[in-house]
């Protein structure tokens, strides 16, 4: 397998998790690549380094992908040629530079069963098992990515019609996958059994657009994304999830469910809640703000501060430290300032300024923190240098104490279903204790949300949330072999 | 005089006052131009669409100015070409196309008294008449703008030495002017009698920074901005505001203060503190956080609501409706979230969606809203297009009511001083009552502070800010032809 | 499979023929990229359209490919990171948009006997019977490119070492190809058994170079490419030929060539000699410019004129118009003057200039136009629009008749080897005779090279040229399908 | 006076002369910015690092300028803004990096009698002076550039009328000027009372054109450039040169002819001739190309070789080399190759290839030269390096012996009417005689054409022609402040 060069990760964000992707299809809109752009655009940060999408006639395709963040990647006259009434698009966070071109999906290939385009949210366990027993019987990988294992598997199906081919296919893959595919005039959705990643779907009917055109004989505009906030932008009705193990197809028919898996425990990835997703949006039936709210509320419970202010690290940090605010009487204050303004590259002087990169990003505002003891909010600390760096930031801005409050448990083991956690080693609840913790990032005192204080915070009385990152009890079988492919990405 | 071809504005900007810009100046650093960079990159929100940096060694002169962002106008190899250890910067919001390019600061002229750099915040009122005069007597022009006229001032003025030149000539111009000069090996800063636009002085000194190199004898830097925000990047240390009628001269000496005007009363901009500034940034003497914190408070008492939440218009609402809250009693909730990945242009469906340029901003989080009387707090309303889009947008994310609270006085009037008003017609509250405005954007209650409560907020006892924009008292003295040509614009 | 969208060809470009590529592999060298750039940017005439280099250290592949012409897609950034001392590119035209760069070589692709990286110049003519084979059994394509079909036969291939594998590979396909690959540390080339397409190897040794760097065990470093002129930019010496049925390796060990097909009748692109290829390079043996000339002096014989001077169609007609001059003794003038600053896009009036695509390239010299009878030589007539284009400027700059003479045979039959004619049906020697295309042109004679004349000129005395284009006589097996495929294309 | 940076020359074009400029002037079309684009792209060879067109309704000016070649400059959304009927355009050589915008031309400037956009070839011999003399009294520059003093001369004019303050202006001005100007709905052409530089005049009338639009009276359209080629691409008609010491103004009444100064002795630049201009531009009454082979057949006159062929250096010397070959009776070959892909910047191989920079653009044909006697011709040898290296590139590609032969006098002294030689002492035929110019280049033997069969071959038996650079024998009065500000340059 051919590797590629890996760009040294921007230095201010080598402390945060970075989710794969987000996706998005349209089926059966004149503008459908108008839609997915804005849908892409709406869940931006579900991944800001590259971005495509195909779209079709149901004839011809049309596609364009490039390196950066969707408004760069399709400026107006690349959404011109993306013509046709079907779209598919994806956004996604990768680490190195350019020559990952190859990797950016939608991934298209045409094989004996037609021309398929496939954008994939998630992460495959078996992918280089599958990879491997592929390559020795003939097949020749042009990406690094796991997804390309699943077209080579529908390709070699002997089941002769595609929709078995694909239900067959999506049965030997293993870990998560939320997925939209376009093939011919139709537009597929479906979601590992599991249902890991979210995936979700709605609907714009003719009363709230205008005439549809002539080649489009439904009413409705069915549309596919990630998460809801896709849907508010362009005027979609959520109607709800595609269940885990199920598949959607829509075609001049209207939409046909079917599932392609048994059905089996439930797996949500609960990090979506606590810090993935937009809080406007509503994933795995709950709103996320809700959660984040619900997750303050219950660490003030568990883990009071004496103190006067409670701040948030923005932005993933305010709703669970209004809930926190709100819980404990204290007052809520912005004591941080993001910088909205943070371009892709920036001038960083030779002579030393501490702690540049995070001040690039947050600055304390002195007159609110002078003096004052702060409960400081945050959603996670991962390796800690950049949770270190914020203790010194409030305390040069004036702090009096510092009380560092995490609005979920300590992560402690590695993602394999589509968040990209750095490796154990890296992480610092694997190798510390709380205190341990304390004492390095410098705060006054710090303190988790408990786990089951989590799980009641999303209200999780089935089970059916994955909280490996906090437990490191995987909810798939990984075997050795899996293990190590796995770590050697 | 020629004219240029102004963009259509951009749709979703369209209700907001946009300042004219931000200005930065270093002295004695080897990295000056790094510096002036990250200091207009941290007064972005002060002007985003040109930007410019003139550094110097004291006997040669590089620069590069052009249109957008500041990260974008100055990738790496421009900024390695920017050597020299004096630089002033400028960024700057203005209307039109990349024709504007021969407007952008900092301007430069050689004449008799040498080669001179200058930028300039604020306007002058009349510069016009000034022009008038200067080519009547033979001078060309170059640009639109009214800085032009500051460096034929100065280069038609009989005094032989370059600094009575200067004091003269800004002896001749009224208005508002805060403006950073590079002279041969000098900076300059210097700022209207009345003080209507901030600058604020800082040090870097050299136990923070490594040798500053053979030609630098002294052991300290001086900076100038603004905003106390850019000094926050830097890690430079703020002193002081240069005062109203001052000029601070920087030399191998050290700082030379010396006035060029007699003492008179302070005009400070309200607006500032009210909209403008960043909340991390010290303006005026005051925190501007902490103004704005007050003025919420005050809008609390003045206009309480019977209501269940209060909710701020993102970003700038934000501070004073925290006040709000806590004054109230109230909970604080985020119902609204600000898409943060706004590129320069978007795609907008062809298809209409209602509100959508708003929307593409703005998203109500439905769960937070659903059934809820909500306190909708914002800085401002000019023409109430926008306003009247957010109400709705509540509304439809599921408000039962909505109670909007601003936390300034109606604005009336113009301002001639800086701020980009729109004209009287265009301004909602010169032409409507209270309870037109109410009906006109939808709300179900409305309420703004008094400008006494506004005086209060920012503790005003001598009358040192200028509210012509809520009261149309002008602090300097407009002739029929100044307005005229004021207008004309 | 899929389609993709085909971009308008520039108008001034729609009578003349595209050649596919150019290619270009440097083995062991420490510049290797930087030699394949430069190899390229000569051979930059082959195809101006897209190009792509893959690099490695033997160990791990860098690789960047674009749309544009080779300065365009690689700026010195991305050549700093194309690192190793193995490298292999490849230059292209094409006729679609950046929608195209999923077709852009080199190919890469990993499988089970390592990664390959290929670059291939021709035309294979059985590569729609193997895609759906290959695709019956289940391969998946991500191009539509030929070349995808040769990965997949290597991979498909039960023989166990890399080397048999492509030897076994290339015996099944068919037409004209050559190609390098990079391979591990091994780089190599090989050519179809009838030698359609150059191919050439050289050699940079020592002495010329300074020391290659510790990992770089030999004292010479490999070279291959379409044509001499890109060993003459880099300082390397030709050596010969790659065999036609050949296949040259290159490792460690120095360079070892072997055959993987039989002996055959050769069937050298007689058209590289008339068009093609640049007049300073050696192809099959010749001297191109020595070819040309010669083919201008047998013209001269053939069909001499009444006439005043002799006026080249520049660049590609200049040297048999030497040829033609100095064996009719007529003085040789350069009438019509190039325009090399024709950018990729220009503005075209919208108020008609007649024949404003061909004015923009060539300009007539009234000076020396003016009453003159010119002979205007050409080096072939395709569509014969831009011939018709050409007299009419030429009687415009005043000539008072013109002989137009094509340096060889009437152009009758497609090029199914690597030459982008069009079809039949657009040839106007196919559907007209000389006297009816003499009419259209509107000169006052015309006369083609006769086949005897063009294989005497270039001394084909063993029959070793193909001439399937002036005779639509095929030198390999067409079957009906193979054509039909061919033509769907 | 603000000094800029200056970018190191491109090693490749080290030693060749570059004109100042191109200009361009359009009166009265529907597309006057296309025109001007096109007239500047015919002239893209008199300056290729900025370009600026100026257009104009009458009433409101459009500009755009910027660093690069027109075609780079002016994208298709740039064009579109220049709207109007009127425009001027400049294209021009510079030496420094885009901080020299603020020279770039046309130059806009708005005083008392208007604004004014002007554009200008040619250098003025006392600007220094004038402008001393200008800031004294109070005027600031914004550029380096010589062409402002004009401005600022027409602004102090007392005259009230524009047109006796333009005519004053132009009395002050010393050197060579040919400048076109825009003034309200009119455009102004006007040439030094020498003629040093050309410029020419069209006419586009309607009968080839539609109609012009409802604002445009007048059934002809009046076009000004620099050469002849300009007017070919776009359709227009010669009609004669503006004559030195002319002004000519274009309004709706059509053109206007009247003198600003008395007739004075002529100075066509020689150079222009032999060098600079398009071989199919007519420049001072004479086809360029006709000069160019009477050159070549009277040096062949001069100084005949005993050689085999005759080779031009491309493509400057290639119109004299045929003259030369059909005077000498030797046979005419292109032994160089000229690469015609040059782009802006290239990758140089870090290990030496000898000669690279020529080689990447000049490329020997061995089958041509092997074993030769070659007489090669070029225009002009300026500092000596680069023919030293052609000859020895000549050399390795076969050349047995190379008779170098310069199709002008030897260059002896500077330019100070536009053309931009280097110093004195650079010029190697000011420091060695023609033998030692022989041994440096390393020709076998070498010759220049003499200065009397230089004025027979373009006819000069007025001594209209400027020869100071052959001679050094300058026109115009020279003092020695003039001379010292010159050379400071």
């Amino acid at each position: 397998m051919f590797q590629e060069q890996v760009a040294k990760k921007n230095v201010i964000d080598d402390d945060k998790f970075h989710d794969e992707c987000g996706i998005m299809a349209v089926y059966g809109h004149p503008e459908a690549a108008n839609l997915s752009y804005l849908g892409l655009y709406a869940q931006q940060h579900r991944g800001q380094e590259s971005a495509g999408i195909v779209s079709s006639n149901g004839r011809r395709i049309w596609h364009h992908k490039g390196m950066g963040q969707v408004a760069e990647v399709f400026p107006e006259d690349k959404m011109r040629e993306l013509r046709g009434w079907l779209a598919i698009g994806h956004t996604r966070y990768s680490t190195a530079g350019d020559t990952v071109l190859l990797n950016a999906q939608p991934l298209i290939a045409g094989f004996n069963k037609g021309t398929v385009a496939l954008a994939h949210n998630g992460n495959l366990t078996n992918a280089r098992q599958l990879r491997r027993q592929l390559e020795d019987s003939g097949s020749i990988f042009q990406t690094n990515s796991d997804t390309e294992v699943i077209l080579h598997l529908i390709a070699r199906s002997l089941k002769k019609d595609f929709e078995s081919a694909l239900a067959e296919s999506l049965g030997q893959i293993e870990g998560a996958f939320s997925i939209v595919l376009l093939h011919g005039d139709r537009i597929y959705a479906m979601r590992d059994p599991r249902g890991f990643r979210p995936l979700v779907m709605g609907v714009i009917s003719r009363s709230q657009n205008l005439p549809l055109g002539p080649e489009l004989g439904r009413e409705e505009c069915y549309v596919f994304a990630s998460e809801t906030c896709a849907f508010d932008l362009i005027g979609a009705k959520y109607i709800g999830e595609v269940a885990p193990g199920e598949i959607v197809r829509v075609d001049a028919a209207g939409p046909h469910r079917f599932r392609f898996a048994p059905e089996m425990p439930h797996s949500f990835c609960i990090f979506e809640h606590v810090y993935f997703a937009r809080p406007d949006s509503t994933l795995f039936g709950r709103s996320v703000n809700g959660s984040r709210d619900a997750l303050g509320r219950q660490l003030a419970r568990e883990a009071p501060a004496d103190a006067d202010i409670v701040v948030p690290v923005p932005d993933s940090g305010v709703a669970a430290a209004i809930g926190y605010a709100a819980e404990s009487g204290l007052p809520f204050q912005f004591g941080l300032i993001r910088n909205h303004y943070v371009g892709r590259t920036f001038i960083e002087p030779e002579q030393n300024i501490r702690d540049f990169g995070v001040r690039l990003k947050l600055n304390p505002v002195r007159s609110l923190l002078e003096g004052k003891r702060v409960v400081l909010v945050d959603d996670s600390i991962v390796r800690g240098t950049t949770s270190r760096k914020i203790v010194r930031i409030m305390r040069e801005g004036g702090a009096r104490e510092v009380h560092l409050r995490i609005s979920c448990p300590p992560t402690v083991a590695p993602c394999y279903y589509g968040i990209d956690t750095p490796n154990q080693k890296e992480l610092i609840a694997a190798n510390y204790g709380v205190d341990g913790i304390r004492e390095y990032v410098g705060a006054d005192s710090l303190a988790y949300l408990s786990l089951e204080g989590l799980r009641n915070a999303v209200n999780d009385k089935a089970g059916e949330f994955c909280t490996a990152c906090y437990t490191g009890n995987y909810p798939t079988k990984l075997t050795p072999a899996n293990l190590e492919a796995l770590h050697r990405r």
